[in-house]
């Protein structure tokens, strides 16, 4: 079993989901909240608000590996660069416990929960709500796609210890996480990637 | 008397320089690194790499404020992305300690240190090593910029406690610190404009 712990970062809304996922894929959340402040507070008290509630949580939950979405900045915003920050304190905060970092795109999300890497924020927490069996989808979205993250990193083999990012952008696992070409395989991953086709 | 700790962010390069500060704006460098790691490391240890010495340099330093540039994200590059993370753990880094953060844009730094906004790095280092009376020139450049990101926070405005952000972005201290107008000023402040006048 794989504990992810999977943050949606942001200064004003930062989702925090913890979430177990077996072998046979099933997963099970864990706990979830939605962390932040408004912009009215210093960036000091805004970047604090995430550092002590992951803190809490890895202490709380001691989780296998954090998730985070992958940041692009595709717009000269403030709001950017916090979202940018916010995910630096949370994976400063992970890395201080030795727990290892896996950043996904936000469509290797999508793709790994609803199968389609363009999916929107509705097919999404749908999925999610399917996936963990819960009677009501969780809410707000930033909730939601902080689930989807964990799932998505587990799933997509955070289980083999692939999909961590291990800054060797030239390794095979890695290539190919980011290209989404098969890397080179060991057999345990050849199995599971046969034990999921037939699961389709 | 101010201590500032100011930050040049980077993940390869981050500079980081403690400088006090005087009544009558002599300035003296306490110390001054580059600490940092490089892009073969995985995200976690690039900014554990950065969390670290900031938790190092405020036990041995106590500086009074953080300075920490301004980021802008123009450009679509993970570099800024890191950049932005990296600002992110050095403030939470200070805001666990209660040490307030100001964050200055880079032509209020130049402005401050050069007289002239659009200052090169050249102009910059000269009037560092100036100010403090060093016998070389401060080097690399990352060291140069967190030593000129201090001495000018201290200089327009630390050491009134202006220029911190508060993220109260009405307050027209503030306003006036990021439209370079004068603000309400309270008698204290007015003495010293009037003194840094007739030194000029």
């Amino acid at each position: 079993m794989l504990r992810v712990i999977a943050v949606d970062p942001g200064l004003t809304r930062c989702g925090i989901a913890v979430v177990d996922i077996a072998a046979n894929r099933s997963a099970q959340l864990v706990d979830v909240t939605v962390v932040g402040s408004p912009g009215t507070e210093s960036i000091g008290h805004r970047l604090s608000v995430i550092d002590r509630a992951m803190d809490e949580w890895l202490v709380k939950y001691q989780p296998d590996h954090l998730a985070v979405e992958r940041m692009f900045a595709q717009h000269n915003t403030p709001t950017v660069m916090g979202t940018a920050q916010a995910s630096g304190v949370a994976i400063a905060a992970a890395a201080r416990k030795d727990i290892p970092t896996a950043l996904l795109t936000p469509s290797e999300v999508k793709a790994a929960v609803t199968g389609s890497g363009s999916a929107d924020k509705q097919q999404v927490t749908a999925m999610v709500t399917r996936i963990l069996n819960l009677e009501t989808p969780p809410k707000p979205a930033d909730a939601a796609d902080a689930i989807a993250v964990a799932i998505a990193h587990a799933w997509r083999g955070g289980l083999f210890g692939r999909g961590l990012d291990t800054g060797k952008l030239t390794s095979p696992a890695r290539k190919s996480r980011f290209e989404n070409k098969p890397a080179n395989l060991t057999p345990a991953q050849k199995l599971w990637l046969a034990a999921e086709k037939r699961a389709k």
